[in-house]
């Protein structure tokens, strides 16, 4: 084996939100040896690169090794993300910056960067492409917005202007709530976790009865605890957002057709209470369908475990595949490709 | 050049109908030479095979070439395909029929087979990649049903099941009218030429004044010569119908963030009448929303010119790219391909 292989053994990868860094420090194998949290100052680029480089060395530190031990790194950014460029990221203050570039100059390995919930699907088909075959995955994200990860063809899909998956921003009720990109009834609207809250303080306001009012944050985590203690109010709410998730992940499986449908992002993380209401919604469909019945089944439906970050592993995958070969013939993939 | 190549140095083209079969003759480059337009026999399997056949001597025949000339043929079929084999196709009765083996050992030369609507976003991004720059682009297509074909980063993308694209069978409306597949409110119920008939014939049954109570046959064709001449409820359907179909538009952008959203099939062969309240729909909502106005322009909708077969056209395409060389290395592609 060649020297400098074995030295540069090593692959970072970062979940880069708007309040912390997450660092992972992994194997050429991409097997994680352990997990960081450190703090972000977004108040400048220079200082994003800074976090992001100490973040690194914290995590490098932890672990006993060196940056000469790092063959390449990849990171999750919230943003609009094309080849190494950050196009824009409103949680970081970055607008049109080479972030990857900027990183790469002062780490002195590759940097690799990619979307949030995208690298997230590409965690989550590492993930679940050890379990089974897969060929296309979808990873439905439910946080603040609501957008879908897609791996196709084995492939991330990320359509002309890095905005294939925008589900969060498809019409689901032409006559409901007005959405901040101007449309009425975005699915956003009706099943993000701050559409959740807004339902959730209206209905206080206007006097129903309901655990919610003693709650000093009123947020979705907060409608989720009062649905698990079996709240009318909060019942009502999560069974209709879920109805809209399970017309989501309906509209997920007859847009691309994939093998699975991952849910994952902040608002999943409240587990069982999750899940559990949009599988009925799935159940409902499926009773009436003999298309929803083929499509829709269960084993196509998984929530990402919480205690994993589909994001971290995402961005370990990519930092990996960094180190493939690049000039291996591949049987030519004309338009056709049949 | 070496002379079985100059020999072979013709394509055959085919749209196989339920009730006939349009077939085209091409040079290798592509370029048609001429079309025909046979009968079909679906009363069996072997029926199909022997009208196919005899499209093509047909069709050579009146271009003066002999069978022996052609280099490979592609065929765009109705229904459920998996590479040659028809896994259903109701209007042509057949059911796991392994339709371009029995072709290819009857013609001496290989045979491609596509679903129609696939076959359609072949043809149209063949089309328009000459007139453009393109990586992505979706044709949806608007008959007696409703589907979407997609060319994705330059490939046919089928998914896992063939089914990507199924637009037809996304709910639209959750209390919309009952669908074939079980489910309410699909987008077929509320916008494919059957439900714009029904609708015509529900109300006029009803009484309303119409100028449809005169037309013999009230389908989908008569409410758009009723829409020509100012009719207020053929005006009313055509309009309803229409904002749908640009919903339906701006699923697929956000899906799949294409390049290109090309309208064809029957009920789009109404031309003008067809596009121009779709296009106003869409104005109505890039007027309220700047994600619209970024995405949804206008200049990304184009309805395939109905002189045309994007089926056609994508059925020599197809034949076309079975003639490139199979080995020709290519950049390795990995899971993250970025």
């Amino acid at each position: 084996m060649n020297p400098s292989v074995s030295l540069q053994s090593y692959l970072i990868g970062l979940d880069v939100g708007g309040t912390k860094i997450e660092t992972a420090v992994a194997r050429a194998n991409g097997e994680v040896l352990g997990r960081e949290v450190t703090a972000i100052d977004v108040s400048s680029p220079e200082q994003v690169v800074q976090s992001v480089v100490h973040a690194i060395e914290q995590a490098l530190e932890a672990n006993g090794l060196e940056k000469l031990q790092v063959a390449a790194a990849g990171a999750g950014v919230p943003g609009q993300i094309e080849t190494g460029n950050v196009r824009l990221a409103v949680n970081l203050n970055l607008e049109n910056y080479s972030l990857a570039q900027a990183l790469s100059a002062k780490l002195g390995f590759p940097f690799f960067l990619e979307n949030d919930v995208r690298i997230a699907a590409l965690g989550a088909f590492d993930h679940y492409s050890h379990l089974e075959s897969l060929s296309n995955l979808a990873f439905l994200s439910i946080g603040t917005g609501i957008g879908a990860g897609l791996v196709l063809d084995g492939r991330v899909y990320r359509g002309s202007n890095g905005l294939a998956g925008e589900i969060g921003h498809t019409i689901f009720d032409p006559n409901g709530p007005q959405c901040k990109c101007g449309m009425r009834g975005c699915l956003e609207t009706l099943a993000a976790g701050p559409a959740l809250a807004l339902q959730a303080q209206q209905a206080v306001q206007a006097g129903e009865q309901s655990i919610l009012e003693s709650f000093s944050t009123l947020d979705s985590r907060a409608v989720y605890q009062a649905f698990r203690q079996e709240d009318p109010l909060a019942g009502r709410i999560v069974r209709q957002a879920s109805a809209y998730l399970a017309q989501a992940i309906q509209w997920i499986v007859m847009a691309y057709d994939v093998d699975k449908v991952v849910l994952g992002g902040g608002v999943s993380h409240d587990g069982a209470a999750f899940l559990q209401p949009v599988l009925e919604e799935l159940a409902l469909l499926r009773s009436h369908s003999s298309l929803a019945r083929r499509q829709l089944t269960e084993q196509k439906i998984a929530l990402f475990p919480p205690d994993l970050n589909a994001g971290l592993l995402g961005a370990v995958a990519l930092a990996k595949s960094s180190l493939l070969p690049a000039a291996v013939p591949e049987q030519t993939k004309e338009v056709t490709d049949s």
